[in-house]
């Protein structure tokens, strides 16, 4: 099939390398990388289940988990206008009739959505609390990667009062914020129940983790086996390829 | 120099494999195993610094620390006589001074210790919430497993008065309780600084995590690469062998 395709400036169609998906992505603003890869890899989701995406820039991720035949019904959001923008580009080339995107301030999605409306959520969320480097970056990059438009708390706020009973929260995050996630997942009763810590190599400290969290569960944490990203010879790991689809 | 050695029934001398260094235990009961050596090892302790073990049993920890010239005075604390009377025997074998064993419910130590009075504290705590196989168990391996005699809660927040201001504790526990580890850490201001996940081999899920705690820091958790104990082959990896002095 041959599309009419217009890009912008700056402006660019990636592809996502399962079946014929492709992503339009902005090279000045914020691209995803293996995080978001990783965190719908590490989703489960089953046929009938309706996916709230927060946080959810250009889009990627529901529209990786709908190419890998997860979920039901998607709605992604996000504070910025050029995000909701690449990513209702994204629907329609793709033809993806099943995820909405909306621009809006979480902090207002309980006027939005019912409460206990989903069965999953899914965040990528801004990593980082401090404020340095602020004035070297734009907007875009600034709010997907510092806490400046919202706040972990007011994320686990947020996902609690969406998710039904048994519901699921999936994250990715830095291990160095673990101990604030962990006392806030509590605080909200999104009980942590899998976590798996990801590695770049075997015997380097983990950069990233990623943490299934289950409504009003009982407590019982399942730390799974390590995953690694790169081999010693700098190749990825057959694992990773099999994440990527390769 | 021979000792007269008096050995009652079911009591063993264990060599500690640090310079002479030997332990009493029975092997009737809670015997020490890997944990009590990983976190003698992972533990940080100048020259100057007082250290208080709960939940002490008998008296490894302090007696590991002392034989690998860690810290200065030391007091152990156990609700069973039994391991208090085997610690006591090791201090008196070993010519160890500066370590005090005391028979006492760690609940009381609020009115045996001042706030504030130590540099660090050690704790290989029961690791187990559940009631689960009671019955076949003597008092003093149920004790020492199983949150009977003290909860997690209280050992934190024994531990937050008991240390001063930056002052460490240093814990051993099961990662599938990472999230009440967290969120009581943060609950009575003992921030989780340093986390290092111990696996039995390097594609396993890890069986025990180390943790350091430090009163009233700010939020940035350290997660260090994880500890291997054993290679493919079996054998112990060569960070084990040094943990063990071998």
């Amino acid at each position: 099939m041959i599309r009419n395709i217009i890009l912008k400036d700056n402006e660019r169609l990636d592809d996502l390398e399962i079946k014929s998906f492709k992503l339009f992505q902005n090279k000045d603003m914020f691209c995803y990388g293996v995080d978001a890869v990783l965190l719908s890899d590490f989703t489960k989701a089953k046929a009938d289940e309706n996916v709230l995406d927060l946080c959810t820039g250009n889009g990627v991720i529901p529209i990786l988990m709908h190419a890998k035949d997860k979920g039901n019904k998607f709605l992604g959001i996000d504070i910025i206008p050029e995000n909701i923008e690449l990513a209702n580009k994204s629907l329609k080339y793709n033809d993806i009739e099943n995820i909405s995107f909306i621009c809006e301030d979480i902090k207002k999605l309980k006027s939005i959505v019912k409460s206990g409306e989903y069965n999953l959520i899914t965040c990528n969320p801004p990593y980082m609390v401090d404020k340095s480097g602020y004035k070297n970056k734009n907007v875009d990059k600034l709010v997907a990667r510092h806490e400046i438009k919202i706040k972990l708390d007011e994320i686990f706020d947020i996902s609690a009062g969406a998710l039904q009973t048994k519901g699921r929260l999936y994250m990715i995050h830095r291990p160095n914020r673990i101990p604030d996630i962990m006392y806030l997942a509590r605080k909200y009763r999104l009980e942590p129940k899998r976590m798996v810590m990801v590695h770049s190599m075997v015997n380097k400290e983990p950069s990233m983790v990623l943490i299934e969290f289950v409504k009003d569960a009982k407590a019982d944490l399942k730390v799974e086996k390590p995953l690694i990203i790169y081999k010693e010879d700098g190749e990825y790991t057959e694992e990773l390829l099999k994440i990527y689809n390769k």
